[in-house]
């Protein structure tokens, strides 16, 4: 977690003027990075494509309670970090599709971590809050 | 990633009823834990605890942008779920310390792994945007 270290010799190429990002830096950009993908949306995106390549009507029956407009917005961050590819398919009716690229695959891996580690430990969450059973579907 | 299974066997504990989250229902209260862990500042809080205890000037400091009210609403949030431990030192003048529970140790674990991921790979997101360099302190 070293500073972001940034020198301006128009010989190298960004990445090796840029080393490493630190997210504890508030001007990082690694801090937007950060925000698109564990957004409420991102997170549940970039795992459900995992599974392979998804449009987006299938991506919103996935995602319980997304909204239209809330995974287009989502799908662009993604597709603007380079981790989803958008893909138009020339059929008729025509239809778009989404996968993962191979960098948008190895952070989706991190997520699916954390959301396996969150539904296989929320009965252990739930018992430490004391809270009500709630039904789920 | 199966729907949460819930029946309602008095003579069980929670854990036997529920027995596993499903972060893609709407309702399923593991759609909470997943927000907050992953909120704007929750996975800085979490990753920057892995360290050890800090005082809430501490953590202040250390994470780049935050206000005061956001960190102690992170906090809570938090604790609420069992993830970080607050404790009142009965000191002069007094001080309040934050520690990982084992629990939260696990979930910061998973978040360190992204952040790692994010701040080793900023130069690869960044050259794939085109993006101008952002010097960043």
């Amino acid at each position: 977690m070293k500073k972001a270290e940034i020198t301006f010799d128009p010989r190298q190429g960004l990445s090796e003027r840029i080393l490493r990002g630190d997210v504890f830096a508030d001007a990082c950009p690694s801090r937007e990075i950060l925000r698109h993908v564990t957004s409420r949306w991102g997170v549940l995106v970039l795992v459900a494509l995992l599974a392979g390549t998804h449009r987006f009507s299938q991506l919103r029956r996935k995602i319980g309670g997304v909204s239209e407009k809330m995974l287009a917005q989502t799908l662009d961050w993604l597709e603007g970090d380079g981790l989803v590819l958008r893909v138009s398919q020339p059929v008729v009716p025509p239809h778009v599709e989404y996968t993962l690229t191979p960098l948008g695959e190895e952070v989706a891996r991190r997520m699916e971590d954390l959301t396996d580690w969150i539904e296989a430990n929320l009965p252990r969450v739930l018992e430490g809050r004391g809270a009500a059973v709630v039904a789920t579907d």
